[in-house]
């Protein structure tokens, strides 16, 4: 297994400074992952991703899966090529959307059997399926397979989740190490489950650690529990990993949350929402967020956020941009989405600096109350 | 008026290489024009646009009076800067979306009164209105308020709309040239109309050359009428027409189609076709058009054209762009507009070629065959 993580900042708590390197490429840590579901991050190409600064993108090992088919990806070069994405890709394990898209599930010790909601083709994913995939589409950084519990969910049943998320966790690594895989440099990340048992989440965590993984991640948060329990949960957990591998919180957040986690130790996150919000008109400004379909955007020559530094807001005009979005124009989504995809990694990129600066706290305090405060013009 | 047309090569008939000197720069033809309907071409940034090669791009007066409004993008410093374009725009003047989208038309000498399709609001476009509209845009080449008849349309109807046609033209040139508008480089192009009556467009050009424009249009062409009529009455028009100046054929066509015309001596296109059938998945190809939902390229690792030097070409397959279409991702729409719109734009750079290499007609011959064959593999 490749040692590929240098921690340059910080360490176990507190905010930390990392790179991460792959087979495609190093990542700076903290850093934020948009994400391309279906071999596409929504409305963008890769070279507007690559013009907002974008180091690593996800990709849905579910819904790769279904269509067009990890045996297609494969045949035709790998993810990177078929997708025209040369930098370094994550996966995730597709546990996460059996749980939230499939039908008919049935879980065993052995992995969940479903159907697509596509078509209602029947579909097996255990461990060796979860690997099996994603060896397909030549991710850098696997996500193991795991049970993610809803919420909310009660203590047992939490209990045999957790378990399976370890048992599978095992088989996942057994199969990636038996066949050179690690070795060849690609990571496998196991993953962190216990909803809101804190005991729970640090038992998962050193089972996890027992095992021995190139990185860490916290699942199971955003998933319908209040912000305070979310952070509590990621505060339990990751005490419990490892200070040299890095830490990737799913499918999180708002802004201030992402800074929240960056405070507790978070190095990796990945959320479609600004992508997702983009394409209903929300788009992020460090005063909050704005609706474009709002009259009093109709003749406001500001650009979203002013001076910086993407196409959008180097080009256009809030009046430009509602103007397409009341007019139901495609360009919309690319150029809100662009612009929300950046604002992300930007925060990031500022993240990173004040933390060499050794002033991310008095700095993300300072940015989470202008945030919050909402005061756009 | 500013003589802003250099005639290259070629004469009154047959095909020509010309230079047309506009306010935001020069535009070589023959040339294709995207239309950008809404203030954007759909699904693409003018950066992609200039990537590809365009060298001017066509604004819709009627949907861009209807929303965002003309006093708007006044306002907002004029169309090219609202949708970031600094190179040359072709506005038309509204007169054709007025015929064959708007409700209650009632048409006079003074010009049209109609209701818009989006609102029911009732609006009146004279020629003093659609200069106002144009002006406002900020246009560098306005067209004259024309009246299209339909196909078929009888001769004694298509007498009356001649007739208005060029009532209305010589108002629009009086107007445009007392307010020292055209003095100020910008263009405005009269209008043939005469739909199949050949007598009638030679009439209608002989009146628009009387009147004097620095260019000049056929419409009423591609309006439901077979191809060997369109090119019959652009055949009856172009002769009638100055050499010294410009001569844009509206709305028109197919690749072949502009090829045969380019022959006739037309220097200026627009058409949606490209960007409307990349939203259908169909794509130009030199053995004719295809479409990526077939199942026979699900596995096809070919781009859409070898060897073409565009985004799409140069990055993706065929298999790609299917998944893409297949599961309904808004970027399938942004590279198949990229490669639809590249194509006629490559495919005016050829013709441009061959004809300063003198060979356009045997080159040209040769290339509709191929495409007319259509031997797709």
């Amino acid at each position: 297994m490749t040692d590929s993580f240098q921690l340059l900042q910080g360490g176990a708590n507190g905010p930390r400074r990392g790179r991460v390197s792959t087979r495609h490429g190093e990542i700076e840590t903290p850093i934020f992952m948009p994400v391309g579901t279906q071999a596409t991050v929504k409305a963008m190409t890769p070279a507007q991703l690559d013009d907002v600064g974008a180091q690593i993108i996800l990709g849905n090992t579910y819904h790769l899966n279904l269509r067009p088919g990890s045996e297609l990806v494969a045949q035709l070069g790998g993810l990177h090529k078929f997708m025209a994405w040369p930098k370094p890709i994550l996966t995730d394990s597709g546990g996460f959307q059996v749980f939230s898209l499939a039908k008919l599930r049935k879980i065993t010790d052995k992995g969940i059997a479903f159907q697509s909601h596509i078509d209602g083709q029947k579909i097996f994913l255990g461990p060796r399926e979860c690997f099996d995939i994603q060896r397909n589409l030549g991710t850098d950084i696997a996500m193991v397979l795991d049970e993610c519990p809803p919420f909310p969910c009660d203590e047992k049943d939490c209990r045999a989740a957790v378990d399976r998320t370890i048992r599978w966790a095992r088989e996942f690594k057994d199969i990636a190490a038996g066949e050179g895989w690690l070795d060849a440099g690609h990571h496998a990340f196991g993953i962190v489950q216990g909803s809101i048992y804190e005991d729970q989440r640090k038992e998962c965590a050193q089972a996890l650690v027992e095992i021995g993984f190139p990185g860490y991640a916290v699942g199971g948060v955003s998933v319908g529990e209040p912000e305070p329990e979310m952070l509590r949960q990621v505060a339990a957990s990751l005490p419990e990993l490892p200070a040299d591998k890095p830490r990737y919180i799913m499918g999180v957040g708002t802004p201030p949350q992402l800074l929240k986690m960056i405070a507790l130790g978070a190095d990796m996150f990945d959320c479609v929402m600004p992508t997702r919000l983009a394409r209903h008109a929300n788009v992020f400004t460090p005063n909050g967020t704005i609706n474009l379909r709002n009259e009093r955007f109709k003749y406001d020559p500001a650009p979203i956020v002013e001076g910086l530094d993407n196409y959008t807001c180097q080009h256009y005009s809030r009046a430009y941009l509602r103007h397409l979005v009341m007019a139901n124009e495609l360009l919309a989504h690319t150029l809100l989405s662009l612009h929300n995809v950046h604002f992300f990694l930007d925060l990031m990129a500022q993240a990173r600096a004040h933390i060499e600066a050794n002033d991310f706290e008095s700095w993300s305090h300072q940015w989470i109350e202008t945030y919050d405060l909402g005061l756009n013009d």
